[in-house]
């Protein structure tokens, strides 16, 4: 006899994230009537259309969501602290995707191609947290040099866009695009500064003891925490680009032993969730839709030997960097 | 007896960094009658007006540029090579603005803030070379550092304006935008790869021995030349990104002694050619038309002690990073 696929709830699935795992789920072939959405008040009653199918959003409640096998929350950090415990008392397999549980430490942190193996020792008590988009992009990158010649440091700057602020943030890099080629003065709402034709800092709030920003603390602590290097010397520079959809990053990884190009490259065609393409066409709007990390240029800094190796790296973050490697964490713990 | 300031021809007026360096003689209030401008043949007859004067762009004759005491060169390599050395011989003062005369031994590569004295020495035989945009900004930003610390390593990520390859990439840039905009198909003709909503690998060609495109190969050779350093270690990775005018770089300066964040803002606040802002605001938006390389938040990395250090910066590359700079050189030179 085959076993039904599970019952998913997508908490928040109005949101940039949420409809991508309902997207994802629907392309896997998940049954439909085993995919239950939850949204706010103001989201329900709205229907989605994915694959032929219509989904209708309900307001969340415990009891009608309790009631599936696991759930993925799409939501703030401040409404997963609310309803991610709750849901895995009642024994659901919880996915979070906010920041809300990654720093702790009873709580695994998991991208399941570097640190899967968390999920098979029982190490969790039902929730389990999916990192920051740009964590994910930027680890699948360097886990296979690191495994290869050892992690001396990481450096990163990023080429984020503006999805990872949400749809609305969509919309206006678009409001403000046709501003300005119109004349008119930029009205920003969503970001602290005008996002077309112009890229800043990026504008989560900042930590003034350090001066990095609460993106650039993620990547730096939770990196930490998914490759178990507590002390490990991150260093990210965190800015947005008037890009709609996929982050895009420039890596410098710097290894404990001297490494070739050539092997760099071998390890990647063969590391799972990277597509190597190695030239210099990999851009974030041919890498929209995609389900992995495209690796273009990897170049060894001039020093030699040359432990410093820069890499150009894209990825759908709204699927690899959060829907998708949450289903993929669901579909480790056997729940899917 | 006031001296009258000397005659310049500006040889490749109609070019992006031709009409700011016009528009940059005319504030500094050069007499306009002493400004000539010289073009291709397809320039010829063009009248540009700048600060209420008129100017006519006239076809390049070595016989009228002759008769200036000298020229600023914002051609071609191609077209430099042709013209540089001819009028140097007939005694003007050459400042060239392209790569043809860069890595020449018996010529001087200058930013005058670093080492404008090479002018002051008598090593130069009347051509000087003005510096590639991304290395002149990069260079003045960590120059303050490398004279506090030393200089063990640069990494450098730049977001680069469509601007440094020319104004029709300014008008490509907004076609493209109004295309995708309306749904209609990319049809780039000065990129590679569309420029709307997009970020790529820096288009210049590249060695396929170590990876470098043109642009980074500048960066490393132009940044070893100008500092004097001959193995100094350069990691660049330049991108380009969907702004008109003014480049960004993340800059990390790795020193040969530990410093403190503290430290290198004090430094900034009193360098040359510097404006030191330090908050998350600073974007090449609010940069253009500035003659300083303007530096935003300061990050130590998080080993202890600290010798890596990100550095945000952004700066007008038509100005600073080329026109700018190039004047800067020949007033050094006493011919201004």
């Amino acid at each position: 006899m085959l076993l039904e696929k599970a019952c998913v709830s997508i908490v928040g699935a109005s949101g940039a994230v949420g409809r991508e795992a309902l997207s994802i789920l629907c392309e896997q072939g998940h049954p439909p009537e085993q995919i239950h959405l939850f949204g706010s008040k103001r989201s329900a009653g709205h229907v989605i259309t994915e694959s032929g199918h219509e989904f209708q959003i309900h307001e969340y409640s415990y009891e009608a969501a309790s009631t599936c096998d696991s759930a993925i929350l799409c939501t703030s950090a401040g409404i997963s602290r609310t309803v991610g415990p709750k849901l895995a008392e009642s024994g659901l397999i919880v996915v979070d995707n906010s920041s809300a549980f990654r720093m702790n430490d009873t709580i695994p942190l998991v991208v399941p191609e570097i640190n899967g193996h968390l999920l098979h020792d029982g190490s969790h008590s039902g929730i389990i947290a999916s990192p920051n988009c740009s964590t994910i992009m930027m680890l699948l990158a360097v886990k296979p040099v690191a495994d290869l010649a050892g992690l001396a440091s990481v450096t990163v700057a990023t080429y984020q866009a503006v999805s990872g602020a949400g749809l609305p943030a969509m919309a206006e890099l678009e409001h403000e695009t046709q501003r300005y080629l119109e004349g008119a003065p930029s009205a920003p709402k969503i970001f602290p500064i005008s996002c077309a034709f112009n890229v800043f800092p990026h504008e989560s709030a900042g930590d003034k003891a350090t001066g990095f920003c609460g993106e650039e603390h993620k990547i730096i602590a939770e990196s930490r925490k998914i490759l178990d290097l507590p002390d490990l010397d991150v260093l990210p520079t965190c800015v947005r680009v008037p890009v709609h959809r996929c982050h895009s990053q420039a890596i410098v990884v710097e290894t404990e032993t001297p490494m070739s190009v050539q092997t760099i490259e071998d390890a990647f065609r063969n590391a799972p969730s990277i597509d190597f393409i190695g030239t210099r066409c990999v851009t974030p709007l041919n890498s929209q839709g995609t389900n992995t990390v495209r690796i273009g240029p990897i170049r060894a800094s001039t020093a030699k030997p040359a432990t410093r190796f820069s890499i150009w790296a894209c990825c759908d973050q709204l699927r690899k960097g959060a829907a998708l490697n949450a289903l993929q964490i669901l579909e480790l713990t056997g729940r899917d």
